[in-house]
């Protein structure tokens, strides 16, 4: 595939961290919430074998930050999403699919309860923040709403663990998944979770004092030396191998959570008011016509930058291919579609016509093993 | 300034024209909407050149039509502006500033009237459908919203009219600015708009058959060959120049639509019902405390990628520098900053401390002349 530079300016917004992260080479970005996410630093592959041995620093800030707070944040907050959080607990997060009425995605962020009437919910790519203004403003709900000033870093791969606790002190091992706790760094606290976009391990560190987050950074990497610690970015092999998704690519205002298979975040028994409780309702008893899967393709490269249709011998549609690359574990491509109900099947065959050629590929359960 | 590559997925959505914009050699893109968005094909001095004597066509299919449909639409649709929409024509665009309860901008989009309960919202970079959604779902307004597939071509330049004369006949020079109709081409109506983002005059075509939109691209650079026709996109200097504003640029939803200078926009006196009536009135009797100026600064380069603070000889601030480029016509950059109502005069000068230099400029009204 042809390069193309990508043009920066104030709408597409650096991070704190964007100089360090040019000194240390990084090739390439996206844009994400306005705002520029690396993408590689050396290649997919080379970045892959690396997180799944040792330490990365990753660049999130991206994952902006929205911050609910207010005596009807809760009300304001539960309205968009179809996971019970009425019994959420502080120092805790909460991996939530917002959707409308209609039920369907609007985002699936990660809800961090902060306080009795404070949540932080950490955005995929959209602007999650109209959506709340437009519910609030109309409804006349009683919350305050801000993009918070917080950046975020990625501890992640094998090694975080033995990385942060000799940064941040032994306590650290104690913080389960996608629990959070106030961790003391030169004088100044940082939010940590244990959590992160990778399937490695790790952590994320929630950066509001930005001095003492420049600090940190270089910290890390000085710290880092003898776990070979190398700076990283969400790695799209790894993800994918990994079933996470990724709102834009995977899923996007189309699709509902049942066909994203988040089942278990969908609770329609509960007396909570969301949105799309009736759609989800009534998508639940006609069944779901259509489920992401896991793909393996046999090519050893492909660049995907639209869905491409898969079909069966007779040329009757399977799915939709929507993520793609090549695993260097699998010696071939992997993927995620949107595969109609009859084919959702581990081993199903498909072909996928590219270029002129028809090419055979397998279904596969998530995460791909 | 350092280059590097954008990363393609299927969530930075391409357009049914990158195929043909990239074969004619786009270099450099950014991304609005969600979408890419062509910046450079030479350099934005030699487009700047080319748009000011020729015609230009423009893949501006980044401008996402917001379709607003219903008995409510209109209602929905006024919620969201303080311009009165209420006598708004059908087949007449209206510019109109999107604003919050506190009467922040949103998004400053161009309103198509299609029909008496049918719009059509041109928008600018961010998910104002989210926005919309959020306020018909939480105050139940009967209104129907989908992204429409409509991806436009402008057509930009002082030889548009006869380009689009020759290939829409004489009837298209009847159209006055910020009015539209229907043209038809090979048998296929589009929507034509005597509107763009340049002040040099030109059309929008808004394609939703993009089998005939693709005929029509490649037909146009044909019939515009004695008119020296290039491909183009929004031109950063031409833009600066005009006074024409980028939201997430220029403005974002830190300020408000009295800041942006767009006065004639904001209808306080009408009895519409808006968002951000009360906050304007309040905005409006206590004057406001800044407004976006041009300026011009003694510099022949400048790479900015995040709002610069701007100062006078004593250190105070003046405001702060959001857009800004060097202009062939005045041989020194141009730029578009926010400056503290004090010092919003003609030739006032002011500093830019820049890689530890203090450089001189002076404050311009827009457009700068």
């Amino acid at each position: 595939m042809k390069n193309f530079t990508i043009t920066k300016s104030r709408r597409i917004r650096s991070t704190p961290f964007t100089s360090r992260i040019e000194k240390q080479g990084v090739k390439s970005y996206s844009v994400y919430n306005h705002m520029l996410l690396p993408t590689v630093f050396e290649s997919f592959e080379k970045e892959y074998l690396h997180l799944k041995e040792h330490v990365q620093v990753w660049d999130v800030s991206v994952q902006r930050e929205i911050e609910i707070s207010g005596e009807e944040s809760y009300k304001l907050l539960q309205l968009m999403t179809c996971r019970d959080l009425s019994k959420a607990k502080i120092k805790k997060c909460y991996y939530a699919p917002l959707i409308d009425k209609k039920g369907n995605m609007i985002n699936d962020p990660l809800i961090y309860k902060l306080g009795e009437n404070k949540w932080r919910v950490s955005i995929a790519d959209s602007d999650v923040i109209l959506f709340a203004k437009g519910l609030a403003e109309s409804g006349n709900i009683k919350a305050e709403l801000i993009e918070s000033n917080v950046y975020t870093l990625a501890i992640q791969g094998p090694k975080s663990e033995q990385l942060m606790s000799k940064v941040f002190g032994k306590s650290i091992i104690d913080l389960k998944f996608f629990n959070f706790e106030y961790f003391n760094f030169n004088g100044v606290k940082h939010i940590i979770s244990k959590s992160g976009f990778s399937k490695q391990g790790g952590y994320e560190i929630h950066i509001e004092n930005i001095e003492s987050g420049l600090k940190l950074y270089d910290h890390l990497f000085e710290a880092g030396k003898e776990f070979n610690i190398k700076p990283g970015c969400p790695n799209i092999i790894e993800r994918i191998e990994s079933g996470l998704f990724s709102y834009g690519n995977d899923m996007d205002n189309k699709d509902n959570p049942f066909e994203c298979g988040f089942d278990k975040y969908i609770n329609l028994e509960s007396d909570i008011n969301f949105l799309g409780k009736e759609s989800l309702k009534k998508i639940k008893i006609e069944g779901v016509k259509r489920k992401l899967m896991g793909v393996k393709i046999n090519l050893n490269h492909i660049d995907l930058i639209k869905e491409e249709r898969l079909h069966d011998k007779q040329n009757n549609e399977v799915g939709f291919l929507r993520s793609a690359v090549f695993s260097p574990k699998f010696k071939k491509v992997v993927g995620i579609a949107m595969i109609n109900k009859k084919y959702c099947n581990e081993n199903q065959d498909f072909y996928l016509s590219l270029d002129g050629k028809s090419i055979n590929g397998k279904i596969s359960n998530l995460p791909i093993v």
